[in-house]
């Protein structure tokens, strides 16, 4: 457990307060299409066991969750516990601040997940709090907490969206024939699936290469309908090769064009660009991820071939791998899952950790992250 | 539910009698290490529900299930059910023929899970009950009576042994690094997950590159002693160049080289050899599981490089993969899966189906079979 505004093992915690604050995170989860670049947040109010109000943050410029789950209860906020997945804002953003409301409804005491590391928050939500009298405690199901926002800490903590790349490839770790024929290696529920990880990024990255061969559309499609806030679609192209082409114009999401300093800008500028440094010919990576923080990118899903998955690997910059595997066989002309990784002594492999295995129609999932040194 | 000496469906079985034979099933599989190439059989004898007696095939040339079932029955054999997880046998063997002392035990009705298609059998065992006036029905849990005698089945009805291919690979598909390096790919775990499928199997199959770069002994080494007759280990060595070398040699486990015709055997001749006939300048396959299916070999267990895997998977003659995966990457430049399949259009990739995924310390273990056409 990291240091946290105020420093509460779980161990002081009740079975009722963990049951309210895991509640209260389930909650938040419901915004993990909708509420960014805000961080996902809920918050159930209870006295004891029974629950007098609850919410979440819905959507960036929309009510906190406090204010959803204040308004909830009305009245019987006063004297009541509050559950937040995250210290409640002392700052004036697009909506008045959180602790104000919990000090002026007369809550009693508030239970946060975990401290805001947010620059404008960062302690004086709770300081504010405990100024007006309320017991304030802290860490509870942080751990869980962190995870819930994992991309929005990265972004506030280490000045990069989390990364996540997306790759399917066959059992013998190939990705496409090598003629470059892909379709379909996984299955319907694979792709099906891969909706949720495209409808939580901030933004879904992808190659030149990617688009002059697959030609993909990168915009979320859930059949139920379920709301999203389009995801940012960003070509790394450094000459602008395919600015004018492909389904990535397509739809209602926006397009960034990520390119070299020195390239050509077409006259016609009706799409947005942006320029990056160049390392070696290449785009250099870490820039780029600079550059979509400062937009306020919290999760970048990269979706391309094996050229810039591989780049990304190399250059230490995957927070998170999602595989999935069909089982199938292609054979060892086919196209691998990452190029440009130069690994000659079994010292330098790759050490993964699985976080998550599991069945996706005929193909595995796995979830995997970079092994602690 | 394929041909069976009484055609009798499962839905005609009692929940005891689905109990009980379940129960008989796993008695035989007791015999999974020791009772090769005789197929593993159990027996339990009952009244109702009440179990009077129970045995399984633990050794060949040592008694039958039945006749450890009926000895510890004793008179409470007359009159009772016996449960047979393949039909028993008409003809003297090493051991007397197992219907007739059923009969003479005085048992009333025999539930068999499945008829033994072995030549000396095939249904002359139920004819022999019939007989004598005893009930005979066949077929209950026939599909998990076939799957735990899958080697035998595939030697009496195929002429050939079932092969099981064993893989350990990355993530990315890799088994060694550009320079052969593989120790360690996979984890101690997995390593010893290896040991149950070497023991189930009457014969581990390498090639002669793998005994060049690998030197693997081919043994069973279970750490808690498991008895297990020791499988037979056949290098495929067309030119007879391993032959003075390595662990192969070593050991109490038997050894066996396969050549090509023309190939010089060495004068000192304390290897056992046999010729294989060759095609393309390789040892045919099809040919060289003739002949360990004429030595009785039930299952194979090939244990090998990319060359010769992809040679059984390129012939069709892999019955079932069993690929550990670690969660690490090798890159691009290491070794692949599998060798010398020609796959270029997706048509042609060769789908798989798991049967079993489960994790193995960090590893994930599947089993796979080749997909129905």
């Amino acid at each position: 457990m990291t240091a946290s505004g105020a420093a509460s093992a779980s161990a002081g915690f009740s079975t009722i307060d963990h049951v309210l604050m895991t509640r209260a995170l389930r909650l938040a989860a419901r915004g993990r299409y909708t509420t960014r670049p805000n961080p996902m947040v809920g918050c159930v109010l209870a006295h004891g066991e029974q629950v007098v109000g609850e919410g979440w943050h819905i959507r960036a410029g929309g009510p906190h969750a406090e204010v959803h789950a204040l308004r909830a209860a009305g009245g019987a906020a006063r004297g009541a516990t509050a559950y937040v997945t995250l210290e409640p804002c002392a700052h004036t953003g697009r909506t008045g601040p959180c602790a104000n409301a919990l000090v002026e409804a007369g809550v009693a005491r508030v239970v946060a997940a975990m401290r805001d590391p947010f620059p404008q928050v960062d302690g004086a939500g709770f300081d504010r709090l405990r100024a007006a009298g309320i017991a304030v405690e802290s860490g509870l199901l942080q751990a869980q907490a962190r995870e819930l926002n994992v991309g929005f800490l990265s972004r506030v903590e280490r000045g990069r969206p989390w990364v996540r790349v997306k790759l399917a490839a066959s059992l013998d770790g190939r990705t496409a024939l090598a003629s470059g024929e892909s379709k379909w290696i996984s299955g319907a529920a694979s792709r099906g699936d891969v909706q949720h990880w495209r409808a939580c990024a901030g933004a879904i990255v992808t190659g030149s290469g990617t688009v002059l061969a697959d030609d993909p559309a990168l915009t979320v499609r859930f059949e139920d309908g379920t709301d999203c806030v389009p995801p940012l679609r960003v070509v790394l192209d450094a000459g602008l090769a395919t600015i004018g082409r492909g389904r990535v114009r397509e739809g209602d999401a926006p397009t960034l064009y990520v390119h070299a300093p020195d390239a050509g800008r077409p006259r016609d500028l009706d799409a947005e660009m942006m320029s990056a440094p160049v390392h070696n010919g290449r785009l250099d990576l870490h820039e780029v991820l600079k550059l979509l923080a400062a937009r306020q990118v919290n999760e970048v899903l990269v979706e391309s071939g094996a050229t810039l998955a591989g780049a990304f690997l190399a250059a230490g910059l995957v927070d998170e791998l999602v595989l999935y595997l069909a089982p199938v066989l292609l054979g060892a002309q086919a196209r691998p899952l990452f190029d440009g990784l130069d690994i000659t002594t079994m010292a330098q492999k790759l050490q993964l950790q699985a976080i998550d295995t599991r069945q996706v129609g005929n193909d595995l999932r796995l979830r995997l992250r970079p092994a602690a040194p």
